[in-house]
């Protein structure tokens, strides 16, 4: 890949488009603010204008529910000869594109698993994607050389290439992101009814517990609203296990000082799953680790 | 206070040992496991010894439900003129003590608000209290003196202490700590039925969301069962919420191309509220941090 264009100049479209300059990649930034491109590029991430030529691949990076219309309207002038995105949800804009009209041919989906809580083009770093997943979604249309094309984006970025099919994607999003996503936001939202006294007992767990809640509100109900289906199933099992939780938690408060049953294991038992289900992501981690640490 | 002993050398109990010993108070460690309390003694946390007169202070560090119990037990033998005891949950340990025959006038509930999710001693440390809330119950029938001992025992061990009824603590932590523990490990324990290949997109977001879980899931049984009232009034309204978000996203879902009204503005308003609530945290944060930094 010799040249590319990077649509978006937000957090992640700049940081993309930092690693790409900095590997030697001719890269240049379209926004339709012009000034959020004019910042990427006096941050050294290419240069802010519209190529002449055809660049090798563009990279949409504008939140899911745009980001068909953008990739139309930039399909439509020939601004490259390949396209992917980088939007968290890949079922939607797929359908979207579809519907467009798009030329899916051209066309991978793509989902790059980095990101922070600050957002626009002076949170971008070139490093955000080094050792990361990058899932790549081809669809049934997709022809090989755009998942080659989008496959050496990643490698240029440093990321680690995974390809699934887009429904699968979202369904696994759905579980480790956006319901979590959800049920943070719904766990902060909570402490808007917060004596001051109480939030003075407020400790790193629930800080943590709650990171991710700071992220943009508009952008979020974009990504999980264009995943509505697979996060509303994710939840509605959350809020069953919920409610059964509640049950036991009523059973042991009236039995205060009596007898333990049902209730406590219950309880306990909700809390095991819980230790179980975390030692999972500590397991599923460490082979990657060990892979980094070997190279 | 020239003497103290701690009971339970867990990690708590250990490290407030520690920090007691690097202050120069002669401190006994007790445990019904005298393996536990050697191992606290050769980390330097003080004498694994039973003392011959009566120290001055005794911190009961057990478990919410053996608290009381371990209380009765060691005012029987007059272990210490004072006791307090770092149970996450005050209101329950102090209707036990009471309903046990404790002399309630020379003990001061307490919950120092640190902890990691190591266990035992040897995961303690000296400083694991440094600039921490520790929370102080008085009861109607503690003594003046028994609230200063406790009082001199937090800031021996560098806490900051906050004085607050026990109801009014076991609500606050509710809401700060006990049900986010119990939504961490629900959405945890959801991971023992992913694939293995959705577990390759687990990011930092996840892992921080549920890295409370990790704890130790007999423990918090034990702390949320022993608050289930709050704890079980905070989780009720949040599964109403979760309930009204899962119709907003059936509704997305049903009129997936469609216009898209009600179920997106109401997903976009509890994405914001949690973007709020999250923002109180940092504000609470910034004085406590401030005046460390000025110091």
């Amino acid at each position: 890949m010799r040249s590319a264009a990077v649509i978006g100049t937000g957090l992640i479209g700049t940081s993309v488009a930092l690693a790409l300059t900095g590997q030697g990649v001719t890269t240049y930034l379209v926004d339709r603010d012009p000034e959020a491109a004019r910042t990427a590029a006096a941050l050294g991430a290419g240069l802010a204008a519209t190529p002449r030529a055809p660049v090798d691949l563009a990279v949409v990076a504008v939140p899911p529910a745009h980001t068909a219309s953008v990739l139309k309207e930039y399909q439509d002038i020939g601004l490259a000869r390949f396209f992917t995105d980088v939007a968290s949800v890949k079922t939607r804009p797929l359908m979207d594109a579809a519907s467009a009209g798009c030329d899916l041919t051209a066309y991978v989906g793509g989902h790059p698993m980095a990101g922070r809580e600050l957002s626009g083009p002076l949170a971008a770093r070139a490093d955000l994607f080094h050792g990361r997943t990058w899932v790549l979604t081809p669809s049934a249309f997709s022809r090989a050389e755009a998942l080659h094309h989008a496959t050496e984006l990643i490698e240029l970025c440093g990321g680690r290439p995974v390809i699934m099919g887009h429904a699968e994607h979202d369904r696994a999003v759905a579980l480790t992101s956006h319901a979590p996503h959800m049920v943070a936001s719904l766990l902060a939202g909570r402490l808007l009814g917060a004596e001051t006294a109480q939030l003075r007992l407020v400790g790193k767990g629930l800080r943590d517990a709650t990171r991710i809640a700071a992220g943009d509100a508009a952008l979020w109900a974009d990504i999980i609203g264009s995943n509505a289906g697979p996060v509303g199933r994710v939840l509605t099992e959350l809020a069953e296990e919920l409610c059964a939780v509640v049950a036991a938690l009523r059973e042991l408060d009236d039995s205060a000082a009596g007898p333990r049953g049902k209730g406590a294991a219950e309880l306990l038992a909700a809390l095991a799953r819980g230790e179980e289900g975390r030692s999972r992501i500590v397991d599923a981690e460490r082979p990657a680790d060990a892979t980094q640490a070997a190279r």
